[in-house]
């Protein structure tokens, strides 16, 4: 609202200082996890089409090789065919079938259920997926071998990051030389840090028994846990090109036993196990999670399955995978449009970088792919807050930095809201027959307040401010923001009741 | 190709060889400049159309303040109307004649006419169009204010990035006073280190003449610059909200007089200049920019203008300008939609950051810009390389990273080819029932010395070895490539006897 006269009000003073006080504290998030993507389509129909028929006939004519023979026995009862030489073969009626009756959309459960997400249709989050063997040590700045008490501490970290919408162990605890302690105390340090859905990987199949135990007690009860799931696992059964790995086989029967989401995880990687063709790699690694889907289909139709065909690219100058170019950014998306089209729920990588270093390159590579993979409409999007170096590495600065960048992202992925109010004829009359300007009117700041992100770690200061201010860079302000909520933030999860169970019936390190 | 029995030929070896040889040199740019955009869309159909209407009626109702005499005469005697009231109302046919005749594609020419570029259609080009007076100094890397040597650096510096397609300069030279000395040494320092298409701005359309002068004594004699222009002009004819500049409009008169090609900039300011919300926002900017069409349309129809509709957006915190968010990579790239869908040639702005640090938050700021605007099929993306800290700095790093960081997203939005060949049922069967991988095949090398771009400045070594070779950051190779460059690239693109009759001619600082 402006006087007739179109001068400043007395009233600009007051609207400043309410400006400046809501500011400070936004009322509303303009831009939570869950925005819709699919606005990006690097694919056309006809493309989509091809990629699926040529899928579809690389499962009928060549299928699928090393088959365990408990699952070859379903796949053959659920409709495949033994070729006689060694691979198992699916009718394209088969596969449709498996994609008919697979889960469209399932929660995923936090423990606190105000945490808890819904994944399928077009709805974006971001989450973690790594396995990084290596920390960026946050008072040294080197990289060292990952430990468990960096994955407690990534852990609580994250637990107060609103943009990591579920948490996947982030690095592997190198210190932990026994596989069954590794994958006991990994759910142990999830479990006592976050109630976000959380999401692991289990070595062996016989892991799992015990573990949900240790869940159950978390959950309040013998088979408690099993109800209402708040832990999936990262399963990758296919191994590529085109044939099934029988440990990560074992894991998907017992995780469907005991009722745990699956990301069924395809991580071919372009020009090594699969074609360098991009077309070509997307026809197989489609054919591929297919396959997982398949099976999954075979065991329990309708199973929760995050279908996860994540591509990943090598250098050819190296033979090292290479997760920070738009080769990379292009081809998840292409990932999540065929997952979405087919009407499964998508799961794809980005905020990939090679960068060791926080800089520059690191921006520019997770920028560029966490665009293109959300604009595209991937579900979950893996592997998106807190890793470096090539998926080797994970950060606390990154974890930081990450979370704000996330949320320009589904800023712009909220779009632009086209309505008459807020195409605004009359208020643009008002303004330029009135003041001239549309600085400082209630409209203004409502709109601003509601539509607009304000970041807290980015720098908007001007040249000479911000070198009055030290010339702090963003890793060191994410350092101390890191720094500050590691020193501040000891959540227990865990009752003390809960605790002292687990500890007496597991050896928690 | 691989040998019947699927293992490991001896030819491995040389094609390991040939596959390092050819790695070190590839034979074609994967992702030249001028890939196609428009396969994101953050508008829907409706969406556009509402925004074209609303614009459409602001201009018939509202119409245009403050109308310089000359261009009033003209626009009325074209079809607009006066309203009594000190305003020029466009009626609608008015505005989708100019529309209809405006120039859809044309050349921007440079001397050398292997880098000239066709703006339209939905080819993308990233160059630059800042007017930064602040310069990160590549020494003590510290701000301070912008000189004439930083532009003649800038414009060799860039003169080496293929990823600059048109280089407008970039700094403002603060240590030339005087307005006409500044306008011509600076179209002095494009004329002599680059012969690509370039731009400038006029302060004061009198100061057109002489340069046109000094420009035909480059083109090779008096009028032949005219016939084949080699700059074109930036000018901002439209001051928000809704009312034209009288010394921009002049100099609009001046460019049309000498055939230099314009691009006509609105640069409204989200909350300030036009209205907060996204919706009006883009209505009005649309309508402001259509109001310099229809001017060009009295003036000379169908003269080449480059349709350049710039959303900035200003933080509410501070009221200062910020091009680093998920609102500016979500406005440009609409507005890149808006333009292309009304057929023409678009102009947005992108790759802007508030960092001042060439750090983390630079790279993601400008990934998610750049490639939001890019997907968008932006036609010309101003403010794309070497600009910093709001567009108040340059930088000669920044110009080194950000023709990297556009290899990767040209290599994102070239796409996915979809053909029989690429998606390579035949090769996939064979790799699966040979050797069980891809790796080494002249189908593989060949597909990845064409469709991968290998970066030069981006790290992708493991942890240890990049800590082993210093554990540089992005910004510190990007110095030492900038220094390399300065140091060696001394292009003489006048020759002495040009370069004589201009300084015979024209006070070159």
């Amino acid at each position: 609202m402006t006087d007739a006269t179109g001068k400043a009000t007395r009233r600009s003073g007051g609207r400043a200082q309410r400006l400046i006080q809501r500011a400070a504290k936004p009322i509303v998030d303009p831009c939570p996890p869950g925005q819709i993507g699919g606005s990006y389509k690097p694919l056309t129909e006809v493309d989509l089409a091809r990629i699926f028929k040529t899928a579809l006939k690389l499962l009928s004519d060549l299928g699928m090789g090393e088959v365990p023979d408990r699952l070859r026995r379903d796949l053959l009862a659920a409709g495949a065919q033994d070729n006689g030489k060694g691979r198992v073969t699916f009718p394209a009626p088969l596969v449709e079938d498996a994609i008919a009756r697979a889960a469209k959309t399932f929660a995923l459960h936090g423990r606190d259920d105000n945490r808890s997400i819904e994944v399928g249709g077009n709805k974006v989050y971001f989450g973690t997926g790594g396995a990084a063997v290596q920390t960026l040590d946050l008072e040294d700045g080197i990289y060292r071998p990952s430990t468990l008490a960096d994955l407690h501490n990534f852990t609580r970290l994250q637990d107060t990051l609103a943009n990591v919408s579920w948490y996947t162990r982030c690095c592997v605890a190198t210190d932990v030389p026994d596989n069954f302690d590794l994958d006991v105390n990994t759910a142990y340090a999830l479990l006592r840090n976050t109630t976000k859905p959380t999401a692991t990987s289990f070595t062996l199949a016989e892991h799992i028994d015990p573990i949900v135990k240790m869940l159950d007690i978390a959950a309040g009860g013998e088979g408690e846990f099993s109800k209402r799931p708040f832990m999936k696992a990262h399963i990758s059964p296919v191994i590529s090109p085109m044939r099934y790995g029988e440990d990560a086989v074992d894991v998907v029967y017992e995780c469907i036993k005991h009722n745990i989401p699956m990301s069924c995880i395809t991580a071919a990687q372009a020009g090594a196990t699969a074609p360098a063709t991009m077309a070509g790699f997307l026809a197989q690694s489609l054919a591929e999670t297919l396959a997982s889907l398949v099976m999954v289909h075979a065991i329990k139709p309708g199973f929760p399955m995050v279908f996860s065909n994540w591509p990943l690219v090598v250098d050819l100058r190296t033979g090292a995978f290479s997760g920070g170019s738009g080769e990379s950014a292009v081809l998840n998306a292409a990932s999540a449009q065929l997952s979405n089209w087919l009407g499964l729920p998508s799961g794809v990588a980005c905020s990939m970088t090679d960068a060791k270093a926080i800089d520059a390159q690191y921006g520019a590579e997770k920028g560029i792919s966490s665009l293109a993979a959300a604009l595209a409409g991937g579900n979950l999007i893996y592997e998106s807050s807190g890793m470096t170096a090539s998926l080797l590495g994970a950060s606390f600065e990154a974890f930081i930095l990450d979370d704000e960048m996330h949320s320009h992202t589904y800023r712009a992925l909220r779009g632009i809201e086209v309505s008459e109010e807020n195409l605004g004829f009359d208020a643009i009359n008002e303004a330029v027959l009135g003041p001239g300007h549309f600085l400082g009117g209630e409209h203004t700041i409502a709109a601003m307040e509601r539509d607009y992100f304000y970041p807290s770690v980015a720098n908007r200061e001007e040249p000479r401010t911000w070198a009055e201010n030290g010339a702090k860079d963003a890793r060191t302000v994410a350092r101390e923001r890191a720094r500050r909520i590691l020193a501040d933030h000891h959540p227990e999860y865990l009752s003390s009741d809960q605790d002292a169970a687990i500890r007496s019936q597991f050896k928690i390190l």
